[in-house]
């Protein structure tokens, strides 16, 4: 190994090394590369320096800055799930909007694990993050009450905590599951089954509701036995719940899924039952991942702002650590129904 | 703002808040804190200390030992898009095995951007990443070929260099397109198009090349104008190539497209000719992305190890880092042929 190939060692080159490289003192190397303090030297030593940083690969440490001045312009984003196609393009606006602030980001995946959940935090944290996104939390969630008694900056996206007690920006669940349950009053349906969420997460609590409080409205009976919830938002899961609806033998003909994963497990069901979609029974998902417009029949369900929502939350973040007083914010985005295929009027009308 | 809260400003609590607290010296406190000196501090501080620390949020800075030792234990993943579901499986597999290590990661997207490659790249060398994996790689990358220069770990996934002076974990492309060009020579078509991606990139090159390679050892002719390349692995780019293609009015009666995300395009420009598939036209993807199998008609793709691919690439560069002088290599995962509904012998026979 050469001598020069040892001062690459890992690529963090110093200002020590650009000053031996050079002949110069640290001190100059440092004033040449701060555009603060440049025009303390001269420009020929300031060209100098900067030709021998671009040649030897030095990059500012910001970690050194980090520890000196207790930010380390980083954020870490917890989600359940990054394959989850909702997740990414929230983490697009995120990264968006907070890199135009300077801030990097460290993103995890709890895989719905209270644990992996716990050590993603902690690890975050031991990085110093100046604060987090996070997008696993549950309606009652002792990790959101321990960052919060500890001061961490947080917004919490997609779901958030019964007590309002932190920011938050999520979907206006209420609104979009009255949407896609007033859609299915409306062409006719009054036997309709719910295959709900975790109830521990406020996206399954409050979509349940809305979907109760939906069919009431329109004095319909919600409480027939034909609401189940899944444990996780995965398709075997909501292939299931609909196989256990389906064998009481009570009569629907319209399903409205939590999700969009969901209504995919209740297409499975209905088709191994023999069923068709949207002829025998009509069903609705949330939110519009990509392709649910593609599958057969192609999916009516609510488009979510993921984007907006990821940009927003930044903001907030954004907010809160220019200012850790700010009073919590909760933000609601409206999803918006789309009607395709998979819902038309009942056959028996 | 109390003197606690104050205490507690952005979570960052230090030894010196914990031992302030506790009335007792900072090195009393990090001794009883460090595993490896606790015996030297009485238990019954050891206890306290322990109490302290959890209440107040003490977290131990793994930052200050990573700027003392030169390594943070965290390594940076650079992805074309987040959004893109390649990508995630690949991240998930690569997080599992780096989390193994003690290793975090800082996942970046760089939207197929040269500049924002770079500056992702530099942000992530300024948070002194021990190492990269690299999902954007150009067949001639003067990005790449900095990061070798100045020494830094780093393994290829997905794409790969031309000159083959890195480790790199990719599918094997050239099997692959074999693969799905002799399903459908043997299915009877002799006249196929090929949608292939941007030829800059070593899977839209090393596909395209799988696919003369194959046409020609068939006897068939693989050059009548029917081959276009798209610029960018997406939807809509995929579906205007298919249009130009079959604006030359040149017949053909399946289309090997360079990846799933081009078939869908592809899928939208033969509907909107009025052709159907596969009725008209056999069509197979790439990469098997979830839900392409519901998607009507059903995509024959190929299948690749997402998750290993993520794995291996993980444990290379942990060797990597273990031993910086170790000889680059490159592993080829085979995709596997899965043929579905898209797929059938050419009506005209």
């Amino acid at each position: 190994m050469s001598e020069a190939t040892k001062h690459f060692r890992h690529g963090k080159v110093t200002i020590v090394e650009v000053a031996n490289h050079l002949g110069l003192h640290p001190s100059t190397v440092s004033r040449a590369l701060n555009p603060d303090t440049r025009k303390m030297v001269s420009s020929a030593v300031v060209k100098k320096v900067a030709a021998a940083a671009k040649k030897l690969g030095y990059v500012p440490n910001s970690m050194a800055s980090a520890l000196k001045t207790g930010r380390s312009a980083m954020v870490g984003i917890l989600v359940p799930d990054l394959s989850d196609p909702v997740f990414p393009p929230i983490i697009r606006g995120a990264q968006q909007e907070l890199e135009k602030e300077g801030l990097t980001t460290l993103v995890a995946s709890s895989y719905e694990n209270a644990q992996q959940e716990r050590v993603a935090i902690r690890t975050m944290r031991s990085r110093l993050v100046d604060g987090l996104m996070i997008a696993t939390a549950k309606r009652h969630d002792p990790l959101v009450e321990e960052c919060l008694a500890q001061g961490i900056p947080l917004v919490l996206i997609y779901r958030t905590v019964e007590n309002r007690s932190v920011s938050a920006v999520v979907n206006d669940d209420a609104y979009g599951i009255r949407a896609a349950t007033e859609h299915l009053i409306g062409l006719g349906h009054c036997r309709m089954a719910h295959v709900g969420g975790p109830q521990n997460t406020s996206t399954g609590y409050l979509r349940h509701q809305a979907f109760v409080n939906t069919m009431r409205a329109g004095n319909l009976n919600s409480n027939g036995g034909l609401i189940a919830f899944v444990e996780q938002y995965t398709e075997q899961e909501g292939y299931l719940k609909l196989k256990d609806l389906m064998a009481t033998k009570k009569e629907f003909t319209a399903i409205v899924a939590s999700s969009d994963i969901l209504a995919l497990g209740c297409l499975d069901a209905l088709a191994e039952a023999g069923l068709r979609c949207p002829e025998d029974v009509s069903l609705t998902g949330y939110n519009d991942v990509p392709m649910v417009n593609r599958i057969s029949p192609p999916l009516t369900t609510l488009q979510i702002q993921q984007f907006e929502m990821g940009e927003l939350a930044a903001k907030t973040l954004v907010e809160l650590l220019n200012n850790p007083a700010l009073t919590p914010r909760e933000i609601y985005l409206r999803p918006k129904l789309v009607v395709r295929g998979s819902t038309r009027p009942p056959s028996q009308i």
